[in-house]
């Protein structure tokens, strides 16, 4: 397989010959934390005009609030000044094709490794798994009290974002 | 504090709008999986020249190998054919400032709830945690025999990226 690596770097090049973030400071400036999918389709910083330095974005497969995401948004919130929340699950996901039973069976068959007891975070309903990771979000003791979560998806066939659940 | 929810939906507005990529497919293009941080500062898609379409992107508090970013990295490359992988952490990275005691003691101040059996996963050496991270994603017998694995840290002041360990 040739590697991507070099037209990578060719691409890096170019955009730090035209870079003009020195300024930025660490703390997001629009003290937002978007949580979204792995997906190579769904790009949050262009479908919702996020320049550099205004958002923490969160990406996992699924864009579920695990463990991991809940770390990650305690470190945004606390630490960082984020205080607005968004859950965008899109339209399309692969987690949501197969069972956690089905992805262990297609993995340990092409792998010949036995990954069944991983939890693979995978969802049937689309519009339920953007509740349940928003609920999951609310429910949490430790995020701040002033901060707002909303659910949405995004339509990896027009480029729109639908409202799940409101921010509240 | 004013919500940015409806400045986001308009950028989407227009972004929808301008939408191209009816035509993708779930596989990403270029067969890349990018391991990063949330940080506002960084936006891969933009450093490494990535269209809508070409790569996963995965991204938690430090980029680190954590197990929900393996999880995600299993289903990015047995079920969607990702096989090169890059880590990218970053200069000036909040995960360097702090030890996982003095993150919880901060969160623990301001909420008030005890998140000391958390780990944090901070780090204190910058090209030692691109290393260690790498490493693991490099030692699970999961993770497909045909993929590569490099590590790399961007320079929030420059805009450019440097390699650590070379891919293998």
């Amino acid at each position: 397989m040739v590697s991507e690596i070099p037209e990578l770097l060719r691409a890096n090049e170019a955009f730090a010959a035209a870079f003009d973030g020195r300024e930025l400071v660490r703390p997001p400036r629009r003290r937002l934390a978007i949580l979204t999918c792995i997906d190579a389709r769904v790009q949050p910083e262009r479908f919702l005009g996020l320049e550099l330095g205004d958002a923490h974005v969160l990406r996992n497969a699924g864009a579920r609030a695990s463990d991991d995401a809940i770390r990650s948004l305690l470190i945004s919130s606390w630490l960082l000044g984020t205080r607005e929340f968004l859950v965008i699950h899109h339209t399309d996901c692969g987690m949501a094709k197969f069972t956690d039973e089905a992805v262990a069976e297609i993995i340990a068959e092409r792998s010949g490794v036995d990954v069944s007891e991983l939890d693979f975070l995978t969802f049937r309903d689309l519009d339920q798994s953007v509740r349940d990771d928003v609920d999951r979000i609310r429910s949490l003791s430790q995020i701040p009290a002033d901060s707002t979560v909303s659910g949405h998806v995004y339509d990896v066939r027009t480029g729109t974002l639908r409202e799940v659940v409101q921010a509240e």
